[in-house]
């Protein structure tokens, strides 16, 4: 006897049960200890799963649908509260072990700062690797107020990995001065306020690629997802949201991870944040998938 | 003696409390028992009533004023809790009431399903009757999971109806493959995604024919309408579905019965659904009575 | 034809449609305009309504049914917005009406002022009129910084005009020195923090007097009535108060009119406090009425 | 490689993932189409499971640690939307399965009538049965508006099935004339508005008799429960809600079946609602197992 | 010792505490009695301040730190609640004092009447002002239903004190239909529906002259700014209402004075409305501060 | 020329602006980066100051005005985002500095850890200090997976800094079997469950003594403080919270310092949390206060 019913019901819609026959692994990264503003992104990654029933399973931009790709969802990784350095150790394991796996990793987040440990690992992998930002803060800072381990760094910390030449940014509209003129001084493909022009126009030099892509949900105006921490009004709609993910979905680069983080539930009880999340992400699996 | 102020205060603004000089009636749908995610859409006529008192009664699009035109506001029809397909059949005999009297029904829903049998009378009234559907979701399903009751439906079973030559389908951005094959093989006019321009492409071939006009509130994006049952990112603006109300109102079409539905007042503290649902009726009054 | 929903969906639940068969009037008294923390009891009334309909027309309580009495819901009272001198008159006219009718006011506020015109009308039909105040606040200042109209003033008004002595408060918990020295100094029959022991000792000196009863909602602790302007924590609960509610009806004192302000609907999503409101004006109505 | 994380994240805390070894089922019972007021208790097992995080694993009231018993969570039965009768076949269908694996069955609703098939194939398995009911309303109406699949049912289903005399009904403050009439002229052991002093008083006679415990979380006054379908204000404590289950505990009757009804989530911003059903599920997870 | 952290906490983001260092005042004026829908605006000065700090202090828009632009914020002017007449006096007063001063006042409502006192103080040190109106609403009636100080009047007054010719009005899209023929037949400059393209040919005529903005959150539509009194569907986005600023800032008027008006943070949960009120009032002072 | 608004405004009501003259300094610890479950609680202190407000300045029970004492509100402790050892730190370096200057601190959180570092510098200044705890969680844990540095683990270091039987518990009812056992085995003067009746016994035999009191809100049943970040059913009224600090105040204790902490605003859009919270804090400054 058996009684699957748990697992079809709390995983993100169209899971596999089985990890092995997976190419994609979703997991969610429940930190939000370093962001200065609005917490609550640790709920992120659980209430997008439960809202992804509301979607169907076949999305008719891409005419594909999800019972086409394999994936399957690892829920939460554990991580230690109020102890980003030790979370970040965390993601960075999970993530190696995904890797190994020769699984594509699909994290939800969480605060922005989870990015920083995927990347180094992806980056092991893939020579060249080049990163798509969308988001609405350049995160480009050493520090925040003295704190290396922020929210506001992640970008600063890929930059200075991968190289700033291999970093694109759309959609910036909030920074600091100095986070502005090092983004137009150093060799970063930065392009703020707008997303789909200027990506529209990036994707083909980066034809053949590996590229990851992480999306902050607050690239979004509030409007479209007020459920984040560090709301910034001005932004896209989803419409173009989902456009910018079709568009590197239909160009020649190679996605070889990508996340989606930000989201907050608390601070929207419309939940259409986790909604257009999880419809993000479908399109992502679909779009990003063999 | 009279304490009329209980009619004047509970009903949708502008309304006239004698019925028998009533062009159009408004009524409620309170139908949700077969929504497969966020239920409530019972509540939305009530909400829509008490919020309409937002609105100005002169509309400055068509320059015309809700005291130019006369319509009775009949309340909620009273219905079967959990049981469709009474609530269907109680909906009929309603609406068949309503035709009985030349009037033109102006239903607010209460899940789409209740169009269903709203269509269904009126296409017994008029001759080559079309459908304009405004919507995220086909609504195109033969069943939903086994029930051929089902807010997914409505759209079938009208096409089944009236000939799928004479449904147009505009805004649409979710369903399953099988609806799209189905929309898109069959003789439906069919327009996904978009709105304004192919609602403006279409309405010339529709002059001077009978027309039924059926908005789905979740045709707008999540932004615009939160307050819905299955809220589907990257729909349209309230701008541009107030204007494809306006270009039907200035079109040869001549409509004989109109509703919104899916308003689902628990899902939006902020009231801004309710209440373009409100606006969008009181331009449907202004433009569609004679 | 008739199409008779309006009415009975947009009233108190179990409302007579007939004015004149009516022995208790229902009325709104959407006024806020002078309150000092959180405005929005205009709403009160028409939410109360709304919700009127979870409750069963049995109370096992009083082992009565509201179909044994009969009573008329007039809607709200339209009132000039922010002009309170004005509002104060126009209920003051209303209620002169419904008193000429030898019917019973039973209104529902809005904030406490409204309840000053009220008693004064009442006033007028019944000598010795004593009124029961239950509340968290004292509402006994002569002006608030200034102003004569406010809701912080209506008991002191009422005092100076049917004499301290015929005042009995219960409850109160809140109120500035003054407040407190005047209601211990003067005659008024002064109950501070508790409702339900001080009561039942002082309605048998009661007995036989025409008495009007005002409840303001705040007398319960704010996790029974979150929705209300000026939340006031360390009140009694929602069983307490209707067992108030009882010992009235039970007692040998002749109501001859009775109010329940300050629902504010805003404040509270999980609408228990508009709920709460409702059952307890069924308990008036099943009580009071003869 | 193992990704254990998603059944330990999305199931009641402590739940053991493997089924042979348990001795309890949890399992949802989403359901809610048959509501007569606010709907959405099919979100409440989800939700019920999420939050249960907050909760420490170990009971201060009874000693005990869910360590110390085997349960597993079977998530949510899938049902038919919007189709009383073919759902209660389907719970009817799951929980026979659960009893033939001589396992207690303990849901979460949902809306009441799921209790009745739980009881119907309950009974099959244990003779004298007899069931205590915790809530609010009676549920002992024949039909409500002529459904008899309604919310407003079940008890009166299991009394004609069991014998009343084997029905005993706490807190009841709500329901018809005629279901008072039937509650109290018939053999049910009926204690309205009281849930402590009559259950002690009735746990002895029980003793060492099967017995099924059905909670609505509506017992509670919607202070302490306000995310619930048709809250009625006047009720019990968490408190007294909490030692009612811990005398049912500590008697010596045998607990062979439970369930925790009707919350319902959108209704309750601060989440206290799931959040107290979860100490109640693992309070009777500790105190009702061997 | 000094404890300075309560004022650089509860201030607009880098106000400098030194009054007399500044040369614009930012202050609240918490009045919200004469509206006619939802009441709340009171609440917004205070909550705009608080949320002003999820912003950076950098535009990235103006190339401006606020570090460069001196500002002190007064708080919230202390008004007579309910009384609009006294409110006007007292609001004016104070702007009297802040142009002694010779700073220039920009004020945070608080509903649209506020600025109609400002105004008329501001009109006396300057010759020739002009207004620039951003709303969803003429706001140019005479009276509402007899109250002259009323949210639905202050234009009216200004055009009749300044003269009609002297005032812009961008994006209505609400009125009763004497509003709009009063705005069309009078010498008003007046663009109903769009804001940015009337507004860039409107400005050259404006060089040179002193110019006064007042800016009602509804001309945004809801989905951007749903916490507002009287919520108008099919607006303009932030991203418009940031354009339009920028466009002012950067044309060759003369802002004298300033404000934005009518948040009402109650009906927005996400907090969406006061983030976007801040981040438009830092683009006022970085654009329109010397 | 004086703008000082915004300092009366954006303070604890009542507060005085020269901190010299004060006797006991108000201030918030904005800090919830260890919070195992829902995060927040840094907004909690500027909420509490909004809505204080809403109080009078006079306590009816203890027939006192605010007037009579003087007490600075020196605004949040700025931190360290998701550091909590530097945060640690900034807390005890303020709380050093007002504890020079022979001023009483009266904090507000913000996470429960934020006590432990008051206390250590508390205890520099007075010999034989000991704690008063009123919480739902015992806070005894050593580590939180592992992070020493918990809001599980504050009450533990104090326990280990000032003896164990210097510390009063009152109505702990969640928490680790090994902290049941650690409380019950140490000399820890613990009182599980109830607050009134055990610390009514416990304050003589602390006659004379220096005390701190730490109130955690979520001592509070859910249903009077649903706003917190580890709701914890089955607590008590906020009548008997009010009770407990007036008991304290009373009695012949020498409260040296004392805080209310826990309270996460976004949880709670009632606001009751928050005003339950100031009143609190208005009778600490009044009871405790010489």
């Amino acid at each position: 006897m058996r009684f699957e019913e748990a697992y079809s019901g709390n995983v993100f819609i169209g899971a596999t049960p089985e990890v092995e026959e997976a190419d994609t692994i979703i997991y969610g990264m429940p930190m939000d200890w370093t962001v200065s503003f609005r917490p609550g992104s640790r709920f992120g990654p659980k209430r997008v799963r439960e809202v992804s029933l509301v979607l169907e399973e076949y999305s008719p931009y891409l005419r594909r649908d999800l019972s086409e790709v394999k994936y399957y969802d690892a829920g939460d990784i554990p991580l230690a509260f109020g102890n980003p350095e030790k979370s970040v150790h965390q993601i960075g394991n999970f993530v190696a072990k995904v890797l190994e796996q020769k699984k594509m990793p699909l994290g939800i987040g969480g605060e922005h700062l989870v990015t920083w440990p995927v990347v180094r690992e992806v980056s092991k992998y893939y020579n060249k690797l080049a990163v798509i930002h969308l988001d609405a803060h350049a995160d480009l800072r050493t520090d925040y107020e003295g704190e290396i381990y922020s929210h506001a760094t992640p970008l600063r910390k890929i930059a200075q990995l991968i190289g700033p030449e291999n970093v694109y940014q759309f959609g910036i509209r909030s920074g600091t001065r100095e986070e502005f003129q090092y983004a137009e001084g150093e060799k970063i493909h930065f392009h703020p306020f707008d997303v789909l022009e200027p990506l529209k126009k990036s994707l083909p030099e980066l034809e053949g690629r590996p590229v990851y892509v992480t999306v902050d949900i607050d690239v979004l105006d509030p409007a479209f997802a007020p459920g984040t921490g560090t709301p910034e009004p001005g932004g896209i709609s989803s419409s173009e949201l989902l456009e910018a993910i079709h568009a590197i979905s239909r160009s020649g680069v190679k996605v070889v991870g990508a996340d989606l983080v930000e989201v907050a539930p608390a601070y929207d009880p419309t939940e259409q944040t986790p909604v257009t999340a999880a419809k993000v992400i479908r399109e992502m699996l679909l779009g990003f998938s063999k």
